[in-house]
């Protein structure tokens, strides 16, 4: 998290200027807000992606998937991009989201190489209620999360939420991560198959504040030191099943549905299984649920993901006054 | 509509007692309220289909296309059930759908036969704002108007709606038709995928109303005269689309979405297209629009369907006194 000298003084963060910046779509063939953004960019619709330090650029990363409205055609995209994933060697039957991961790789990245882009922000939905949910990892520079601070503070129409994954870069898996910085902009409520017309404005508000907050830094606007608000993954929890055939026997408790980043004390309502009886959250610490009832993660057997809510102090961010290769403080 | 008789004075309708009542879930492998309900009765988890007067069958109509939680796995399952496609020539390469659909008229059918099946209400999910709708077609017999009447007067957590489709019977293409009398069950909204709480909550209840209002009537109980507000659907609107592509250039507009049976006036706001402009409703009679933005109909090309306000005075409606074969008088 980068809170290296002191959290209460600590030294400026500074990175060179970011110049080649991605904007992907469709990711995942379903999730229909990112993916008509990205299509009305490639096929010259619609402007905005421009700044006057740098023009991003929109990518469609799953166009098969997006041809047939479906989040994957064989494997889930968004889980091919470790580094073990895409170095495996290639075979004449290899699922084609990972020929795609390895195409993007060699668009995007590589992953972890001083040729990677220096900035992806990949566009999501969720049937989950995350409003804007900013999805960072662990070892994000501060500069995710001022971006995010950045962001928190214009959009009025949807909260804003960070979400923070403990996953080294190796191991991180989705497609920002094949950037040298990176973001998933996850934005909810938002039925698979749909596109909703506030979930659309919500996300194109959430983007263009992305790309204003890298031109603003590019340009050497300084962001002073400041408190942010995060929730660091913990645990998935799965659905009570049945033991014997894996079926649901419960789904979330109409007093959880919708409550995502709201704590929830050890006691209170979780699931309500088919038969009308409530089954209460048996952890001992306090905890805020998020992606509680996604549907694409029933298979993934994911309920919900808990999380730590934490306040983190981060240094303040300007512009290296040399610019000289990307330099990954983090 | 059965409106015999003198609208202000009509005779009562009478049908013999209603002995075979099936109740179906998954006919969408992806609305997972009705196939979760169809799941915990047909593996005997679940009580609430007996009745004094009958007991009501579970049928799991799209096994193939639930367990991959898919709408369907080859074509449509809820469009096969036509006279033409049901006595359409075996053959090999038949999609999935289309032999499920005839393997279901067998078991439940031959549709518009002596031997069908007294009532069928099918189970569905709409990612629309429908609440409780009950969806029938207008040759349907008073028995379903009062039916909806009876739902609709009991259920407190969710407008319940009533919407009649100008189709004959032997082209009723839903699952329903199948049967002698049936409805089908739409609840929403709910994303394709998800089982929310308060949905299944909706669709149980819902559907304890249906089986009961079946057993008052078996023994009995007179239902009088009344009148009932339903909406006949009119037409199916596209979305705005690309003349080239055939791609979407906008969506629902966001005074729109949601608003399913709320009046639509000449002028109001109706879509909004992806550079921001408002396209307002250009028809010259208001309009009651429903299925709006549902997830499954962008590939049928329908952003929603329009439809007629209308008040019906249906007669009373008792038992038939002498309970012979079954006497279809719509």
């Amino acid at each position: 998290m980068n809170q290296e000298g002191n959290a209460f003084n600590p030294p400026h963060q500074s990175l060179p200027p970011f110049s080649r910046v991605i904007v992907s779509g469709g990711t995942h063939g379903n999730e229909l807000a990112g993916l008509y953004l990205a299509k009305q960019w490639l096929q010259g619709k619609a402007r905005g992606l421009e700044r006057q330090t740098f023009s991003a650029k929109a990518v469609l990363s799953n166009p098969r998937a997006s041809e047939v409205c479906r989040r994957y055609v064989d494997v889930d995209l968004n889980r091919c991009f470790t580094t073990e994933c895409l170095n495996s060697p290639d075979a004449d039957d290899m699922p084609y989201e990972i020929h795609r991961a390895k195409e993007l790789n060699v668009l995007l990245g590589p992953k972890g190489s001083e040729q990677a882009v220096d900035f992806i922000c990949d566009l999501h939905n969720t049937t989950s209620n995350m409003g804007v949910s900013i999805l960072v990892y662990q070892d994000c520079h501060c500069f995710s999360l001022h971006m995010f601070k950045y962001i928190q503070s214009h959009v009025k129409s949807a909260p804003v939420y960070c979400a923070i994954f403990n996953t080294p870069k190796d191991r991180a898996y989705s497609l920002d991560a094949v950037a040298k910085y990176g973001i998933a902009l996850e934005v909810g409520p938002q039925p698979q198959g749909v596109l909703r017309a506030d979930i659309l404005s919500h996300m194109a508000e959430a983007l263009k504040l992305v790309l204003d907050f890298i031109d603003l830094y590019n340009q050497g606007t300084e962001f002073p030191s400041c408190e942010v608000e995060a929730y660091v993954k913990d645990k998935d929890f799965d659905f009570p099943r049945d033991p014997v055939t894996g079926e649901l026997t419960a789904t979330i408790h109409p007093e959880r549905q919708d409550q995502d980043f709201q704590v929830m004390n050890p006691g209170d309502p979780l699931f309500q299984t088919f038969d009308g009886k409530t089954v209460n959250y048996s952890g001992s610490q306090p905890t805020y649920p998020f992606f509680i009832n996604e549907a694409a993660y029933y298979e993934k057997k994911v309920a919900f993901s808990s999380s730590n809510k934490v306040s983190i102090r981060i240094p303040a961010l300007r512009l290296q006054a040399s610019a000289g290769g990307a330099n990954r403080i983090s």
